[in-house]
């Protein structure tokens, strides 16, 4: 983006400021739906500085701007900054002002920060208003509607249901267990505004975010009944009538906070964290009663981060497909530059996507692939683009981060191969990542522990040797919905969601030199029941994804001897489990990339 | 204790009940100050109920009592609650009430839960209240004063102060950088009601708690002067004088109540969790300005947490002492039963103290030792009585965990010897815990990193072989002051205080088979600055404790070629700092003990 823009349209930001009094706004990342990945339509934040990472919040003042993201986004941002003057703020940095304390420190007492109450949640609200002091929080509608001048339209693709065969649970079945947990009485609702939270209840997919495997809507679950706000343009009759035989009503999105209305006489259940703060002043000044439901990270959420044998079953086949694509796609690679050819980031991260598209069950890719050869490797979430695409040749490390939703389950898989002879250092960083992506697939913990207590096992072998990566070891993965899910996760962070059996998450250290390489290592782990000893019973990892890992990188004597068959276990499940898919040919080269160290 | 004892005391708790209309009463482990050990006078739990654990909550209704006590003490509080008709809550256990529960469950509506108001803090008092719901909890005056006949008396032990030379920081400067953190003007003051906060305050040190170096005392520090409350019988003259002088009153200790009559127009800094419900009510009723301090830890607490270059050389000093004494010890021990005799555990916890004491600098054992023979060594808390003890030969593990006060600084270490040749089984177990000692001991870590994130590297290698140990894993020691000491501390329970360097902490996994054996492995270790690298500084752990490790008992293949490496350099500095106060036969038996494996 030419930085000239950025400018011409942070101005017309600062005239809406003026003539409505504002002497900041606030400009997040997310949509109406607290949604991590978000529509054209909401891209607001891209649209006025320019970054396009996934996450980062940029605020504006008469004479300044900043933007403040994460350590996944450093390289992006200082990059796609440039020029605008908006200053990066990267967060977790000791010398980097909160945004509240940047604001105090701009802005004269008694100021009016402006921002889109949609966008916002009650929580939200009520920490900014207590960071912020003496400045004055100012929640508005969505402004940007007077800005944004050529906003690209909400999205309305066709939405579609999955099979009870394919979920292992109908709408029905969730539904009442719902209302069970939430002991429910004839005048409770409860709302939901989460997208992957109501397709999982009501067993509904759609593509209105890329990547996402979700529509817009919201939901109101009664105690006999319940309303899916939704475009019914993206239904069909049938499906509109089916859905009211299972006494779901469907009344059109945009209804949805006009509807709030009529529950004025309602006890409401809500997530303090999960309900715009727009939305819940309304209920509030018609006198709702309003009851934060029981479980801090959303009932829903918790039930569908537990994934059920049916599941479980289709994530397994999704990674049948997924490894015959990749077999086959390095397959060509490696043939490809053997033959001294060479290939761009661009091309490969366009093949990956063909292989991948050949099964029958591919729906979409789970996320942007992250293909980054050498140095691009290190820039932890790369984006390839025409422009940044570089030359990969047999001379280094390429990183690509990828996945896929197949119609029975989604699959989020890193390999770091080496294209030409690793030198000893190359060696060195990507077998201490190994080991402590290893270490961490073959623990076995105690019932009751969380992913912050797990998270050092992945990082241990790299921060012996002074390496580490900043960003978290592991989140959790939906079930054809969104590649990152709660509430669990594996990081230093404190998280106090244990793990149970059925949760399905990612395991992915890695390392990043920055102006060399990037490494990761990452496959998708599903949690177990292990042993049940005299000291409580114990969980353990098992791993799903089916894909070599590069064994020519591997320096052996940085691994113990246990890591060692680990590994060489894992290749010949990989080998046993792809085989009887692939052709011959295909067979020779998966056996040499699985053989046993 | 006889179980009718019990019985008749609790007899006489419910009469004193009766007659003050209460439904329960809560008897506490804690004294006035929030300590973790208590003098006799205020063993109040333990007079009730014979259970002479450190952890401990009496309930006690009309026709019931329960005991809630954590994994330590599992095994003895059944031993000694069996009998007296006081129910066993294990806490941790699924199946476990929480206290407020079985209240709930217990007692009707309005039901009127007595407890002494002195015993907790403002914090205790919300927390119970909130969950006893309907219940109501009424805080009282020490009670027990008119049921406990023979009551102990208040301890008198004169007190002593430590000079420069030791603590490395004087008093006049503790007291400034308290008054600056705090950022103290005329009005304010800051109330100090916890031990060992006050001694590392005003560097005094006492003898009223058995195996801690406090006294009982309160202290207020004003903006220019400070008031220490204390029995003036305690100090000598010159004492009284000296501390006048450093603008430090001296009134005595029971004048602390009705002292705090006078604040009445000061800003009041206090700690929520550290100042009793009682006092609390007391300047609220007055109308005092009250604040919480920032640090929501104490302070004081955390900084004495991190240890001083003085600091840290007397804790060497006192490893060296501890070391010579435990060599000393072992080889005592072990000449004894070649001779073919057999000792006691009640005669080698009596020899080891003869070993220690024979240092110019012992003052007193930091806590009572733990000498466990073959099954009493899986009573992790084991304390050593003439009636439990067995006879000790060269049969199984015997488990040491002892420790002492210097008046350079504190020692906390255990040991396991096999005193004859260890089975497959024992060894194994053995290696694992020292594995994991190992491990954690070689961690380096990022600066921000706190005990939560660690604690499982000590328990990865028992946890992959189906084993663990249901207590923490490291406590910060207080120097010549509490062997146990906050803020910080390595537990798999969330703790968000990061680990910085100067703190010193105990590395202690270990495993107890019931009715077997137990093992545990505890080394003092500091924490130091470790590398700077690319992606932050980090930490490492210095181990600060000197004493061999029973080399016979480890299963070499069990451990890593890093472990070995580590664990022979170990040995190495033991031999090397300890030897040249040895006797030459001493030198020889230590060398044998020391060698590589």
């Amino acid at each position: 983006m030419n930085p000239e823009v950025i400018k011409k349209r942070l101005q017309q930001v600062r005239t809406y400021m003026q003539n409505n009094n504002l002497q900041a706004l606030i400009i997040p990342s997310s949509d109406c739906h607290f949604s991590e990945y978000v529509a054209e339509y909401y891209k607001c934040r891209e649209y006025l500085s320019g970054f396009s990472g996934s996450a980062g919040t940029l605020v504006i003042t008469k004479d300044a701007a900043a933007l403040w993201t994460d350590a996944r986004y450093f390289l992006q941002a200082e990059q796609q900054l440039m020029g605008t003057g908006i200053i990066l703020m990267r967060d977790g940095w000791k010398e980097t002002p909160a945004l509240t304390e940047w604001l105090i420190e701009q802005l004269p007492a008694e100021s009016r920060i402006g921002l889109n109450g949609d966008l916002f949640s009650v929580e939200n609200i009520k920490t900014l208003q207590a960071g912020v002091k003496g400045l004055k929080i100012i929640p508005l509608s969505d402004f940007m509607c007077e800005i944004w001048n050529e906003r690209p339209p909400m999205p309305l693709a066709k939405v579609f249901f999955l099979p009870e065969e394919i979920t292992g649970c109908s709408s029905e079945k969730k539904l009442s267990q719902v209302r069970e947990l939430l002991q429910m009485e004839k005048n409770d609702v409860y709302l939901l505004t989460v997208l992957d939270q109501i397709a999982w209840l009501f067993n509904l997919r759609g593509t209105d975010i890329d990547y996402n495997m979700v529509t817009f809507c919201y939901a109101i679950v009664f105690y006999d009944h319940a309303i899916l706000f939704i475009n019914p343009q993206k239904l069909s009759k049938t499906e509109i009538e089916d859905l009211s035989h299972r006494k779901i009503e469907v009344i059109p999105y945009d209804k949805f906070e006009s509807y709030l209305s009529q529950l004025n006489t309602c006890r409401i259940f809500y997530n303090p964290t999960q309900l715009s703060y727009n939305h819940y002043t309304k209920l509030m000044e018609m006198g709702c009663t309003m009851l934060r439901e029981p479980d801090n990270f959303g009932m829903v959420n918790s039930l569908k981060g537990i994934k059920n044998d049916t599941e479980i079953a289709g994530f397994r086949k999704a990674m049948i497909e997924d490894g015959i694509a990749l077999t086959r796609f390095y397959m060509w690679l490696e043939g490809l530059l053997k033959r001294g050819a060479v290939s761009s980031e661009k091309q490969i991260s366009d093949m990956l996507h063909l292989f991948r598209s050949e099964s029958d069950l591919f729906i979409r890719e789970s996320f942007e692939s992250i293909v980054g050869f050498r140095q691009n490797g290190a820039i932890v979430h790369y984006a390839v683009t025409n422009q940044s695409s570089i030359t990969v040749d047999n001379s280094g490390f390429l990183l690509i981060d990828s996945g896929a939703h197949y119609r029975c389950g989604t699959t989020d898989i890193t390999r770091t191969i080496h294209l030409g002879p690793p030198s000893e250092a190359e060696k060195t960083d990507f077998t201490l990542v190994l080991a402590g992506h290893i270490d961490l697939a073959m623990t076995q913990f105690p019932v009751g522990t969380c992913g912050t207590q797990l998270d050092i096992i992945a990082r241990r072998p790299l921060l012996e040797k002074g390496g580490n990566y900043l960003h978290g070891t592991g989140h959790g993965i939906g079930h054809c919905l969104n590649v990152h899910e709660g509430p669990f996760a594996i990081r230093k962070d404190y998280n106090p969601v244990t793990l149970k059996p059925g949760m399905v998450l990612s395991n992915e250290p890695g390392i990043y030199r920055q102006g060399l390489w990037g490494i990761r290592t990452e496959n998708v782990m599903l949690v177990k029941e292990g042993e049940k000893t005299d000291f409580g019973n114990m969980l353990q990892f098992e791993i799903l994804s089916l894909c070599f890992i590069d064994t020519r990188s591997i320096c052996p004597q940085l691994l113990t001897e246990k890591q060692k068959e680990f590994l060489n276990h894992y290749h010949g499940e990989v080998y046993r489990k792809l085989s009887p898919h692939l052709s011959s040919e295909e067979k020779l080269y998966l056996a040499e990339k699985c053989r046993a160290i």
